[in-house]
């Protein structure tokens, strides 16, 4: 495995390896890996000719309040386990790089940014979006690889690939989950070993969801009442919004019917967790 | 020279031109194609394997009263000048292609794209850099080509094609000029007979600001009065803006020093043209 730190080193390798036919998989992350993320590596291995890995924790995405400073870090363990996983390259760059002095050029997709995680985290997706764009420029992959733990930051960049046409394929992969339900996330090292137990209740309530509507249920309202019950009946939670909504376009539903997207954010103690599941209703 | 209409056609065709390591040269145009274009074309020509020509009348960086509609348009000429300057591929995607229903993604260049024609053109430069961002991702080219003329233009793709990391050179070429000085433009085809003389002063006045300069004169406000004195004389003229700036961070100066860009922006009758000049002070 190689490591990359410059930018237009990489741009150099992925233009040469493009030059060569090669199917370039491409897996960006903020790093400090979990199974999740090596789930996805191990999806672009068997997809790709080459797999690239980026581990850069984009100051852009985080607001002012938010935990950029005490986002989790190890390159070291993440360069081992990144390697395990069949990475063949690991692009690491600085900060400084990727956002020198006078930078000001931004993506935004907009409506599908301002709305869920969009409307309590300001300018999230609009730094996601465009760190990604970035790196897509910059890795210039065939297949780029995103986890459904993140269901609206998958639909942001699905549009913002067909929408500004980039010349990729995004692949979704499942959300991985502890045996107790909790969905991998690097942001549950936070948790307390109390808090972790309690954390099980975000993918319930959302197996309760599937259950009540699975059993008939069409009201949203009904089905969003029933998960908040289930979630403040635990220790230390706050829910900052659980949503129902068309899974495409991310537009509230009153009534279930189609695809439809359940995604929710609640804090444990002091750590803001998310998780979503999807279901199809007829 | 062939035409392609699909932008699914037209990646696919890049993307094979690029695996066999061939260099694309873009020239984005809105049509109406005048010496100016074919300027840049041929300059493609010199410096590229293949030169490829887009014609696309962006409605995105045209506000809601200005000339979207009226904007001039003939695809059979265009077509023939094109080849005839060395046109490999003409790419001529519809507007519905380009922003189907639901279209959401845009790229701006924060800053630069909000002050001198920003000012007066609201959204134009979100617009343009939207447009060329999905061109680019579409067309792939190693190098791409733009008129000095549009100076702020040429300062914000640069910008983009930096921050955002697009694998490309932009290529700038000087702006052609009718005997008269009058800079040539697809909008110049609005003027009456008598509008055209009368717009050739745009120049005249650029001159004049230079030569004032070139005598030892620093003191912007003096610079723009004499070249409002000189443009205003002329009738039917009504003047946007004049700004004497920085030529990369497009910041206004009191003082004249370093490399600074003169730009304007003058209706003559009711065309608005715009024009500009480069000048280094020591």
């Amino acid at each position: 495995m190689k490591i990359v730190k410059s930018i237009k080193e990489m741009q150099k390798i992925s233009t040469a390896l493009k030059r060569k036919g090669k199917i370039i998989g491409f897996v960006p992350t903020m790093g400090y890996l979990h199974q999740g993320h090596l789930s996805l590596i191990k999806l672009a291995k068997k997809k790709s000719d080459v797999v690239v890995v980026s581990i850069f924790v984009n100051p852009l995405q985080f607001g002012p309040k938010e935990d950029f400073k005490r986002y989790p870090r190890d390159l070291k363990r993440d360069t081992s386990l990144a390697r395990q996983a069949g990475c063949n390259i690991l692009f690491v760059p600085s900060q400084r790089q990727m956002y020198p002095e006078r930078y000001t050029s931004y993506v935004n997709v907009e409506k599908l940014s301002d709305t869920l995680e969009g409307k309590f985290r300001t300018g999230h997706f609009k730094g996601v979006a465009t760190v990604v764009a970035k790196l897509f420029n910059i890795v210039q992959p065939d297949l780029a690889f995103f986890g459904q733990k993140d269901a609206q930051q998958v639909v942001i960049i699905q549009k913002m690939v067909q929408d500004l046409n980039f010349n990729l394929k995004i692949i979704v992969g499942s959300t991985i989950r502890d045996p107790s339900g909790l969905a991998l996330s690097s942001r549950n090292s936070y948790l307390a070993e109390d808090e972790r137990k309690t954390a099980s209740v975000l993918f319930q309530s959302l197996l309760k969801a599937k259950s009540i509507i699975e059993q008939g249920e069409r009201n949203s309202s009904k089905v969003i009442h029933e998960m908040e019950k289930m979630i403040l009946s635990q220790p230390k939670t706050i829910i900052d919004y659980i949503g129902i909504t068309d899974s495409q376009t991310l537009e509230p539903l009153e009534k279930i019917s189609g695809e439809v997207l359940i995604t929710m954010a609640v804090y444990v103690g002091s750590t803001r967790l998310i998780d979503n599941l999807k279901i199809k209703v007829k």
